[in-house]
């Protein structure tokens, strides 16, 4: 058997990521896969034993992606509310460019296939405690007090998944910073006035 | 071909509903689910003819038992903040005692048969409708502003599925009432003494 090349494979998903963008997992052939790729069938069984395979090699590779842009996003970032930004704006047009990463990642956990989705898993679970690590720099330096971090810190990230799967397609230019803005200081901007926002003791009294 | 009852199909499904919870999809044998209904597999197939049929029947019933749940707590509620932690209240409440529906949807959602996923598209459709009416219902009444609300009002609901799938599973009692604070307020306790809450055109310095 001929030795696998990294670069032959690399050439691989990154055709398999441009067909599944257009198609569902259910329509994509490994043929044409093989075709685009300008492979035959044999050198792609030979990198992907099947569908499943190429489509798990495919969600690790992208969560690598993802998780590399946020290491280079936080690099240029300046202090922790900019890499809070740069995390949001990083997730937001890494996702937005790669859509079809929603599908495979829907599939994959359906696999159900044991350690099938380590690698998304790895990516959330990086990403929030990055996102952890920031909000606790910025307390430190007496940026803000956001008290039990978790829930708000989880908010944010799951919000995004949502405004990438769900919101519409034009989106603002100036998202990341909009996000963010509302997570600190919230949705209403009438509350920036000043008195005006209620003291946790009123909250739910309609 | 004996009649179908609608009492049976709903026995069916709730026996299901709790075997799902322990178990995954690929897990639960028709069979199982058949004994632990008390009816033979026969009758269990006159009603579902295959176990993706049973799934999708088991996600329309939890969609519908989820909006029926929101409109009693909207009926309740006072007010659009009222409203709003209602809405919470009701998709927090009934997703914790249902926690294998995000498995039924994931799997509904990776079957790719058309409109299986027509009842949860709904759901997230008509919540979405929802919380814009009564974000601008709280506009009209002056209770609050928030612009372009598509967008926060999807980090609000997408961020609740994220804390209900990755949360720990110890939640604080009033998670509903913070949930809406860091909506309408933001995260940042900080910002609620006067004065502090940055401008706009401060937002992305850093």
């Amino acid at each position: 058997m001929r030795t696998k090349r990294p670069e032959q494979a690399d050439k691989i998903l990154c055709v398999a990521a441009r067909l599944f963008a257009t198609h569902r997992f259910h329509e994509a052939r490994m043929e044409d896969i093989a075709a685009a790729a300008e492979v035959g069938k044999g050198t792609l069984y030979r990198y992907f034993k099947d569908k499943e395979e190429l489509y798990l090699a495919l969600l690790d590779r992208a969560a690598e992606g993802l998780l590399r842009r946020i290491d280079e996003e936080l690099a240029d970032a300046d202090g922790p509310r900019g890499k809070l930004e740069a995390m949001i704006r990083a997730i937001l047009d890494f996702l937005s460019a790669n859509p079809y990463l929603f599908d495979v990642a829907t599939h994959a956990e359906a696999l159900a296939r044991p350690g099938s989705l380590a690698s998304w898993k790895k990516l959330r679970e990086t990403n929030t405690r990055r996102t952890l690590d920031i909000v606790e720099e910025g307390r430190q330096a007496g940026l803000w007090d956001i008290p039990d971090p978790e829930t708000p810190v989880l908010m944010l990230l799951g919000g995004l998944r949502a405004v990438l799967r769900f919101g519409s397609s034009t989106r603002p230019a100036e998202l990341a910073p909009r996000i963010l803005e509302d997570f600190l200081h919230g949705a209403d901007r009438k509350a920036a006035a000043c008195g005006k926002r209620p003291r946790a003791l009123e909250v739910g009294q309609g």
